[in-house]
């Protein structure tokens, strides 16, 4: 949940905005402050208190300003604030830069940790209200702490920055550089406005493909979300904010979330709870958050219960996040979560148990959205129900978290924010992103790419002429993108084709009316190929909230069905029965279960829900300009019915029985698991195909036999491009534990690379594998790495084009 | 896995079997044994070991006895024997009354504690069988220790037993004692005919309703499944066996299976893994095994591991059922589920390893099917390798069983065994069995029952003329049954009735062939009302096992989809469509997710897998000679897509985000949750209808106000039959518990009682509800009954009728 949501209403906004003047000229926004940083921080008396000291150690900071505060000073910390309490921020093409003093004053007194920022509203505006809130907490307020100041950018900044393809899509890029690339500008773009504290990356893993919320992870692999997780967590903390003390580690603060297994809801049903064991969470769930978040400021805690203890209050949080992993940063709760207790999971009555069992077992703070329980906290240490102990330990993440950004230095905008978004070196970092992220699944005789010299061509279907963003975007975010019939038309116009394109829509995604498709079969057969355009689709974070809107993904947007929806498929079949080359293009933001589709079509192409640039990349991609790289970051089943299809299952557990299936003209081919359908996935995991062609050949493992207290290992192959062109391919390394004294997964990706590689050449790829990763959460819970063998194969989850054998002494 | 499957050859066999001469004039079978047990079992000096001494306590028999016992007998009484060791059992038609002499040597020498017999075979050489291995055990052997003797009665003794409902059916009767009679017939017949074990009552939970065995258990409540267990155990186990010692305490192994979780296995796979944490073991998986098998004689594992521990090798077997629950007899594994760690899991690379981590970490015996593995044993003792005290423990509990059964002073069948077989005692059992499981889901209009002067019906379907047994019955069982068209045409001139009954079967329920339906259209027309009888099928333990034949439920017939399959849909919308009253009877082992049917007949009638006077039943039900009774053990879902569908969900499982739905017209409502779906079931658990009404009043709970510590509270509630015939209620009594420190089930079923009311009558209905019901897994790993406050309603799962409040201090 965000809570724009409760905030905007629907009104309409100028799709780019732009400002004749800069808020430096009308308030006196500063990137000289470090000049005055002395006379400003100083006390009155002249003295300069350690913690102001920007040359003394985080750790003598926090020493330092903690036993400052009052009680109330400490819960105010602890509690989420937000900008509308100074500024209206109703109405997103506002631009009043006026404020409300006394609204600024109550907020800033009770909720002054952090700051909710998330708004659709005119830059000028933006930077206004953020300056005169951390100018009150720095000039105005006894002990001057500056508040984090949060947004979402879970693939662009979402006040109107770059937008870049849904997580789901860049963990098709199994390109980790490129992850980072788009965090950096993720992070540059929200910095110069103000935003400290960004609410990404999404670490949860596609098990549960119904769920709505698919699209924001990375897809089904610990080990790819974990990398993946990484980067975008370096991407956006990486650098010093200007002027910033030089203790200061990070310029943004990234947050992980949804801590933890959020992504496994019972019936894929947003926030049910999630059943699962120690060893489950400690093997699937947990591991990413390990490999991205250690360094990242901030975590954030799932609104789900798992076995039973909501992840608010859930204890694991501080054993694991703060004793075994040392995590020493801020971790904050979502949206009105801790209010769940009371409303949802129903193990509290009162807002006094809510924020004491959040505090105590979860050692977070409190996001908005709720009732603010944690107002209570003041009290009840004064009665002796809380130990105030609790609070001096989250407040002093908090405030690690803020010496770490430097922001006691310098909290506000820079005066040259322009200057830093929607720059052509962003652009040409979104260009990469949606061309390496649109997957090739079928490609039948070679149909793909088109000849520019083709005749004409019909782009059909409901998600031609349209921008499907995934969610966490905000409104009117899609006037900035290039639509798929657009791209076309700019990409013929660039190589100078004369192909013509011919467009009919054929449905709405949102219907069974099937009235256009007669001139859509007529489009396809005036036409040398048709391109059906179908999917999913979402809106942006005030549509989404709004009742009587329609979408089949994004949050609080379940399915129980992972078929197109309406007269899709039937537009697919209408067209493929004119004979003409057809070639199906998915724009989703989750895996579409259409079997019949793979069966009859002659070229599959998956967009998932694509950046600005995604309707240009796909023309690209079409015509073979570009050489389609992409890799499922998640498993494609047959049929809702046959899920969970993620290709890391414990052993065991996908019996070969013999499946069944229902034949294309309805015989019943009866098997046993399942009787009418297979468990098997349509696409595995990592599956994707290119324009040229690669060999295996000389895979090694070195050591091959390692002691299991080393660190890693090495797995080289070399891989040939035996096409005629150029193209990536992504090497991926899958190791089996091939005997465990616990059921362990019947394969697990432990390590990959892309590689780029020009035809006829050959290039040996070397990849490290961490023992760790092939550890296991032992009977005695433990992770170790057992002795033993482990097999180590190259290929896709699905296919092995080479093997060896590790062992581990 | 039964292992008939390996060992049924697919010959026809005589439906029933008659035998002019009975085993004990043929090779002396007695039931005046007793008299010379003194004789029989002296040692050659005359003395009578303790362990030989009927008089003696169980305890002490078991001391005195393993003590004498060579490594090499324990192991052997670990090792499931089968009675093909010396008979030849590949014929079910064969009466040879030979054995092979050799291999009863071998065969009792080595796998000697417990004897596969689960064959169907005409019962004198099913006798002579098991009379010549236990006097071979008796006599030949140093220490003449008996042994158990199995085979099945998941619902009726499999040897050409009486074949009651299935137990998913069962479930719905809510009848305690119902389901005692029923087990107590099914031990009776087996007892007779020398078997002493059976491997039932089945507790597994229908929580994933794709899974094939969905029908073996009694549905999806914990409560309800342990009630009936509970029932089903003593029904089978009390009792004595003729001539028994006095400290036996029963007359039948029960076995309580499969521990546990087995019901859950991801993507309703059979035998995948099992996800859970220990709150959803203790709180769902757990109860039932607690309530209903603490007496059992014997426990058997599950296949499945859970949270990646298998269950063969689980050491909370150990820790639960022995430390915790004091849990004394004999746990054996499934057939060949010891080499699963091998084969499967991957656990072990060895039969050493998989022996010793079964028997270490469950102290449990081996069945066969497998390779074996427990030969290695006694090897691994003397290397060391085992210590020899988890095979005493063993051997104690397997013991102990056997003197619980007074097996050591008559292990025989009994001469008279025909007198306990197919008695009209049973028969009035099995009536009563078929006419409580039926469910009448839907009455629109009150259009049944129908008048006995109704000119003529139609009998329409694939299942009209045909009787679906659930699985776990022997080849043929079904000859025994009636089908329903038989059953209508039996009953009507039971009545005198001069309806006449119209036949058109339509379709197959294999195929998607429409065919059939012109005349099954017309014969709805020329009738007065058409019943439709569809729904899913499987086959018995020969014909499942047997490569090529079709079933869409059953063990290892697992499906991905929950409507009907083939052409079934579809006939009943042709018959709909004439205008006639239509009534659809569905004969399943699951629910049926058909929502169109639902809204769009008049009538449907839900009758579980019966028991052989199921189609009888069926006739009197729709007449309404009988007033339907039963109540949904299982919540139906609208699409496999919206499942898990059970009514105890934790609390914040089924957001009450608003539904979306497909229109009848294909108009798409879009909701979020599901977007095009309804997470509610169509019907939900305890839901059925009757002829007649009840109203519910004066509900009362006493006393209102507890203390933690006592045992019981009572719940009346005044129920009146405000229509115009008699009829059974099911009072459900359900709890919540209102706040809680961990998630609970937003309700759970805690009491029931099925009540006969007369028209116009009242009955005070009383039903204890015990304390430890509402009780939870702590954070601190207790189960504790936490003081607060408790709903307390009566109704179904999805309605209330009255509720009241508990206060627990």
């Amino acid at each position: 949940m965000v809570r724009s949501r409760k905030i905007f209403s629907l009104l309409t906004l100028l799709s780019s905005l732009s400002h004749g003047a800069n808020a430096r000229e009308l308030f006196g926004v500063r990137d000289d402050l470090h000049f005055s940083l002395g006379a400003r921080q100083a006390n009155k008396d002249g003295s300069v208190p350690a913690y102001k000291d920007p040359n003394a150690s985080i750790e003598d900071r926090i020493d330092d300003l903690l036993p400052r505060m009052s009680l109330e000073e400490k819960v105010a910390q602890l509690i989420q604030g937000d900008i509308n309490g100074w500024m209206d921020m109703s109405n997103p093409l506002d631009n009043t830069l006026t404020h409300n003093e006394s609204g600024l004053d109550h907020m800033l007194n009770t909720r002054a940790g952090s700051i909710w920022a998330g708004y659709q509203t005119p830059w000028e505006k933006f930077v206004y209200a953020i300056t005169v809130g951390q100018k009150y907490l720095m000039e105005n307020t006894t002990l001057g702490i500056p508040a984090l100041i949060q947004s979402e950018g879970l693939h662009g900044f979402t006040n109107n920055g770059t937008i870049f393809p849904s997580p789901i899509g860049l963990g098709a890029s199994f390109d980790s550089q490129l992850i980072h690339d788009i965090a950096d500008v993720v992070a540059k773009e929200a910095e110069g406005l103000g935003i400290n504290h960004i609410f990404a990356p999404v670490l949860d893993l596609a098990r549960e493909l119904r769920w709505g919320r698919i699209e924001e992870g990375f897809g089904e692999s610990p080990y790819l979300t974990g990398e993946l997780g990484y980067a975008y967590v370096h991407g956006l903390q990486d650098g010093s904010r200007r002027n910033a003390s030089t203790t200061a580690t990070a310029r943004m603060a990234a947050t992980c979330k949804h801590f933890a297994a959020f992504g496994s809801p019972q019936g894929g049903l947003n926030i049910a709870q999630v059943s699962g064991g120690e060893r489950e969470l400690r093997t699937t769930y947990l591991p990413p958050f390990k490999r991205a978040c250690l360094d990242a400021l901030s975590i954030m805690t799932a609104y789900s219960s798992y076995d039973g203890i909501p992840a608010v209050a859930n204890h694991l949080s501080v054993v694991q996040l703060r004793k075994e992993w040392g995590y020493k940063y801020w971790v904050t709760c979502d949206a009105g979560s801790i209010d769940l207790q009371i409303s949802t999971h129903f193990t509290c009555d009162t807002r006094e148990c809510a924020a004491k069992a959040a505090l105590e077992n979860g050692l977070s703070g409190e996001m908005g959205g709720g009732t603010y329980t944690y107002e209570t906290l003041t009290q009840q240490v004064k009665d002796g129900r809380v130990d105030v102990k609790f609070i001096d330990e989250t407040v002093k993440y908090l405030l690690r978290t803020k010496f770490s950004l430097g922001l006691f230095e310098n909290p506000f905008p820079y005066a040259d924010y322009l200057s830093t978004l929607r720059t052509p070196a962003s652009h040409a970092v979104l260009q990469r992103a949606d061309r390496e992220t649109i997957v090739l699944l079928e490609n039948k005789n070679n149909v793909l790419p088109l000849s520019k010299d083709i005749g004409s061509i019909a782009l059909i279907g409901p998600q031609a002429n349209r921008v499907s963003f995934g969610d966490y975007v905000f409104f009117n975010a899609t006037h900035n993108a290039i639509s798929p019939l657009e791209g076309f038309r700019q990409h013929l116009l660039g190589i100078s084709s004369s192909t013509k394109v011919n467009f009919a829509q054929g449905t709405e995604l949102w219907s069974n009316d099937q009235a256009g498709f007669p001139e859509a079969v007529k489009t396809a057969q005036n036409s040398d190929v048709a391109i059906v355009m179908v999917g999913t689709w979402t809106l942006d974070q005030t549509l989404l909230w709004t009742p009587g809107t329609n979408a089949t993904t994004g949050e609080a947007r379940d399915q129980s069905d992972l078929g197109l929806v309406g007269a899709q498929l039937e537009l697919v079949k209408a067209i493929q029965s004119t004979g003409k080359p057809t070639i199906v293009v998915y724009v989703t933001g989750k895996p579409v279960a259409e079997p019949w589709i793979k069966d009859n079509v002659d070229a599959i192409v998956h967009q998932f829900y694509p950046g600005e640039y995604g309707g240009r990349a796909l023309a690209e991609i079409i015509f073979g300009d570009v050489n389609p790289s992409g890799r499922l970051s998640v498993s494609v089943p047959r049929d809702v019915g046959t899920t969970p299809i993620f290709y890391n299952y414990l052993k065991g557990s996908r019996p070969s029985g013999n499946p069944g299936a229902i034949l294309g003209d309805g015989a019943l081919h009866f098997g046993n698991q399942y009787v009418l359908n297979n468990p098997s996935p349509l696409w595995g995991f990592g599956h994707g195909l290119s324009y040229t062609t690669f060999e295996y050949s000389n895979l090694e493992v070195s050591p091959s036999n390692v002691d299991g207290t080393a660190d890693s290992i090495s797995v080289s192959v070399t891989i040939t491009n035996t096409g005629s062109r150029s193209g990536k391919e992504v090497v991926q390394v899958y190791a089996t534990d091939d005997r465990s004294s616990v059921v362990t997964p019947n394969q697990e990706l432990v390590g990959f690379s892309k590689v780029d590689i020009d035809p006829g050449k050959s290039e040996k790829v070397t990849i490290g594998v961490k023992l760790h990763d092939l550890g296991l959460w032992s009977r005695d819970n433990e992770w170790v790495v057992e002795p033993g063998t482990f097999t180590i194969k190259v290929g896709t989850s699905d296919q092995t084009y080479q093997n060896a054998t590790l062992t581990v002494t």
